[in-house]
């Protein structure tokens, strides 16, 4: 039966050995959306022609969260990220979407690394744009790609 | 007319100043939830009986994050707070319910730290659970209260 | 004549050069324990229960501490772990014996991290248990084991 | 009857609130050892007098250990510590000894963080001998002084 | 006689005690500019007008680096900053002007958050840059201004 | 045409994949120095001969922050650096010149890594001398040497 690999068959949580696993190049993409007033997304739009880059922001806040990913998550593997991007595009009337992209020659996947990087450029939205707009929420974060690595590659349907 | 508080009237990003803001006692309550195969769900339940416990790992997650959020939001102050509660709940048949509560006494608010909680505990059943379950999603992720300041009282109606 | 590796031989303090040793698998195991009145080994003994899951926290702590490392100490090198379990078993009267395992395939030992998650799940023990009892102390914090790498296999008598 | 204050009633873990508590001067002091071969202890003692300073950069490593205290113990709150010293000394025949005092005007003690420094100042130590003396061993941590708060001052006897 | 004030009188490094200094407001202000090829500094123009902005994504590193000044800087004081702004110029032919203010209310100044902006941001330009000038040099980084605390006001001539 | 390598074709920031790179052996030095009134670098001179060694804990804080650049660089790539030197010298009547050596074996340069050790090295000094001297000055950071990877060697001249 397939199990919760981060416990042992006594249930204590465990950084689990990828000391076995070979070297191979791993991808993952991961999306997310904010939801927001007409007037917030009105306003983020703006800033794209200068006033303001919020987006600009969120997208440096997300790269720099996916190095982060094992200081933040207890039992992920520190690892070497060797690309990130993450891409946010407004989506009217009331969103922003947000896509990241992780690449890694390694050991273990790094579907971590980039729900890390979606959900902490949301939340730079959220605090950028707080102060107008309280009601925001983050909605729809999943793994839509995973590849390399011995389980294949995952596409969500 | 209200506008985006982080950035100046050239469009450039700074951490505000809110050195003339009186210390007040601030609370924010964020909420999310992380939606999944009933299995999964049923899989983190039995942790709770001493096999894995998911829930406590992200519990814990959450409260460190909090304490990290000014050095993941790029223009969050640094804060000393006083509080931080994780609360995770089983929701059948599909889902995690995540509450954080923050509290501080000082300058400004702590709905970021609030909401990273979240976003991190969740993040954290995810990496536990990616094993069995590559489908879940993270979902409405969100503000519900927040007291202190001269903004006043929010409530999410 | 053997001497201390992180000064040079004008005593200068240094990262020393690891480039040119092969990449091996490296497992390094420390212990150690932290003392305490019978009564505070009873209190964390019920947790195991369910009510406070003291030991559980703190094993969370080692592995994270283990990660940190190269932070923490001022020349080690930072590494890519490929594994970290920590062990905490209750020894009465009076004692929680802490034992942590490090592997890595590099080329570096990882005596150090084994060593660090060792003190900061002691230290995290005495920071959950210190309202009840002020005495507690850590105690013979010290390698058992280590393997892989030029200097062959150590073991503590 | 006095309990693990770091749990709720239902043994959940949380950072417990201080808001309430007032603004007072505290202070910790704690202590503990490195045992070693006396060889290890002589070849420290040299570094005293110009070459190599061991002990110099145990003492950097604990104060900056010390500020480091809440990433790295889950539930301790973030504190802007006002003071921190680490004392290191030669105690022939073989060990050396760490004293730490950590000083905070806040609504907190500072015992972990005097705990923390002390403990990160022996691993260094025995970082930067590993390559003479495996068999190193860390002793006897344990808070010697607490003053400030309402519990009110500690002296281990 | 004015001395060292990180060193006690027999030369041992300490982060020195700042708990009985009153809380008040301080501000300083540091300068430094990062020289290089005019055809560099005519690509960084054009990122001005939407083709890759070196200079905001500079900014926010500059403010980042701020915040993280008491872990870089081994006896800095960790501090609650209430404002941080860093605005960089281009300067023809050859140079980027970069100005950092930093407030916090305060025990001790922030000199060297202002500092630590200044050469974080200068840092990353050069990151951005490099693959089309590797000669590029930070010059002339240094504190202009200075206001709170005992010391009184500082302005460099 | 030869480009910001840090940016897609619409200008977005991106942490550029290095993935496909070969493995090679990366050095790159680094050099700076800090202007001072000859009587602060008299008092600097005086510690290394035992009575607060300024120079010691430069050196330290540089290597340290060679293994956070990439918390500190927004686009830079964590890497694992194999070794770090900091040298420092006395170059009277009024400056310290400070020269980093980074190591790797790895798919990036390793630039960034020695600028940051030298900017830091430098401020640390300016940290432990304030007191006595406020209008020092951070001159001339540059790269003075680059070898490995496939852009060749470069040497400033």
């Amino acid at each position: 039966m397939s199990d919760l690999t981060h416990f042992d068959d006594q249930g204590r949580a465990a950084m689990v050995d990828v000391g076995a696993k070979p070297e191979t190049e791993r991808v993952a993409i991961a999306r997310g959306r904010i939801l927001m007033a007409s007037a917030t997304l009105a306003r983020i739009q703006e800033g794209q022609i200068g006033k303001g880059d919020v987006l600009g922001v969120a997208r440096l806040a997300g790269i720099m969260a996916a190095k982060r990913t094992s200081d933040l998550i207890p039992l992920c593997h520190p690892l070497m990220l060797s690309k990130v991007t993450v891409d946010l595009s407004i989506a009217p009337p009331d969103a922003v979407n947000i896509e990241a992209l992780v690449k890694l020659t390694g050991r273990t996947g790094v579907e971590m690394e980039a729900l890390t990087a979606v959900t902490v450029a949301a939340l730079t939205i959220y605090d950028m744009c707080k102060a107008i707009d309280r009601g925001m929420r983050i909605e729809d974060v999943r793994l839509v790609h995973k590849s390399g690595g011995k389980s294949g590659t995952y596409e969500a349907e």
